[in-house]
């Protein structure tokens, strides 16, 4: 039956399932339903559960300013000390490299990102709006002499007209980072806007060396499905979560994908069970309708969060009159 | 931006917004979750709802048998009576299609179905198994000339080789059904397995003068990208659910097809928000980690319901070395 031969959890269906870099970054974006305040344990157990499915990085949170983001509200992952991280990893790292984010005019990028020697990070990702893309390019650069791995999250495309977003991936060409991410940072886009994004990026980026990333949020229930079209177009990067854990509606399930590319799964369904499905009921992430909505409107979750936190849950048809005027 | 250019709620990114028949079935499949035990104001608001939001049918439940299912145990939309159907329709009849299921070997349909003339109903759905296609035909056939419009829904074609496929549809082409449905009834495939089925069904049916429909589970959080993968493949009538409630991991969502076909989706959200998330604690419907490994080895979900409906959900890793090997 062709493509409608099912062969279980052997990769079959996935083309590429060697050439691809898993990045779970659950830590990362859960880090945004949290403030960042996971336990150690939690930490320990999902970096145990990407090395052991052949997960090639784990974002293990942000390196954002200790001025702009307070240690008393956030936990150790908005900042990833180096002995935080090192408590983790311990004395026996395992084979997966570590990434953490730094946002542009969120990151004392200068002092707090250490020369790699003396860091268990790998990979420095940093993050962007279109207008913050010159201080971005020097936080890629102060990575790259560092030593790192470093890619440019650009942020928000779907806000961008064409040509800015052109312009955009033109500097971006030009610029030292290893990976360029494709972000749905609203979750608002659909599989065939990916599949033109992806060509778009590689013809643009292709013949400056650089590798495309891509993240997906779940808004419109389209995160894993969004992935799939992107590992068809070649990409070289995907993010997921553990049970899709982050901002807002989540992302691609990070145990979806391992079953796709015929990865071990087992380890992410025993760490998704103890460690973070219990985390749900008070974190409250995953697809709901009020982020459906501001996916539809391409809007940023903002205000459905802030609509999904309630204690109770507001009318739904006045969040829906209040966003569609927004 | 083409396509990346998201307008919202206005179908702008949907060129067949207008030629599609959508099918809401939440009372019908989301009856196997609670034995077809719904309140009247529940299907009643439901039915309100799909008239409100423009949609062509509404499938209010089965026309099975009351020797095989107890009247004790199950509730009256397991059956469909037509006095049932007359208390929730009123005097005053929406303008919407009423449709039933009759399943091959589970229905009295030819004393349970009456002539179209004493019955609300407008749409038989026939649903078998490869086997039971010669059942299945005179089951059409009894429709038809009882006066209704009849599909032929054939479920697990997932289970089947390609050449079983051909042969089924070959017959299916010749029997009086109007519409022959893509089931894809273990939320196993993938959407580039639409993309190849949808040319097929269409290719066998097409001459015969046959429409197309399309009914998704969500075994792997694919049911709307496969929704969305049909209408582009000219589907002609789609299957969706309030909330996505029905069967293990459920159905698209009704919300999620309205929003991208830019019909009034503001009536759903109202009544998702009052009349069927109230129900999920209870029903637990949804994707979850159980249904996604049962879809990815492509068997059927009862093995996950079961794990998913006891009091305390087992162990995960044990569920997944019971179902690998079958």
């Amino acid at each position: 039956m062709k493509k409608n031969e099912i062969k279980g959890l052997d990769g079959s269906h996935c083309e590429r399932q060697n050439e691809l870099n898993m990045l779970d970054c659950t830590i990362r974006d859960g880090g945004l339903m949290n403030d960042s305040n996971f336990s150690d344990a939690v930490v320990r157990a999902v970096y145990d559960c990407c090395a052991d499915c052949g997960i090639e990085y784990m974002e293990i949170g942000f390196k954002n300013s200790k001025k702009l983001f307070s240690k008393d509200k956030y936990g150790a992952w908005r900042f990833c000390d180096e002995s935080d991280i090192e408590r983790i990893v311990g004395d026996a790292p395992r084979d997966i490299k570590l990434a953490a984010m730094a946002d542009a005019e969120k990151s004392d990028y200068k002092t707090d990102i250490l020369p790699k020697s003396r860091s268990p990070l790998s990979l420095i990702r940093v993050a962007c709006y279109s207008h913050q893309i010159p201080l971005a390019l020097d936080m890629v650069k102060d990575a790259k002499d560092k030593g790192y791995e470093a890619s440019l999250n650009l942020m928000a495309i779907c806000k961008q007209k064409e040509s800015e977003l052109s312009r955009d991936l033109e500097i971006l060409s030009e610029s030292e980072a290893d990976v360029i991410y494709l972000m749905d940072s609203f979750g608002s886009l659909y599989c065939d806007s990916i599949r033109y994004l992806m060509t778009k990026y590689r013809k643009a980026l292709a013949d400056a060396g650089k590798k495309i990333g891509f993240h997906a949020h779940n808004n419109l229930q389209l995160a894993f499905a969004k992935t799939i079209e992107a590992v068809n177009c070649e990409v070289d990067f995907i993010d997921t979560t553990m049970c899709g854990l982050g901002r807002g509606a989540g992302n691609c399930a990070t145990e979806l994908l391992l079953g796709y590319v015929g990865r071990p799964i087992l380890p992410a369904l025993k760490c998704a069970q103890k460690h973070i499905e219990p985390m749900r009921a008070k974190l409250g992430w995953g697809f709901a309708n009020a982020y459906m909505l501001t996916g539809f409107l391409n809007q940023h979750p903002r205000a459905a969060m802030a609509y999904q936190e309630a204690e109770t849950h507001g009318d739904i048809a006045e969040f829906y009159e209040s966003i569609i005027k927004g």
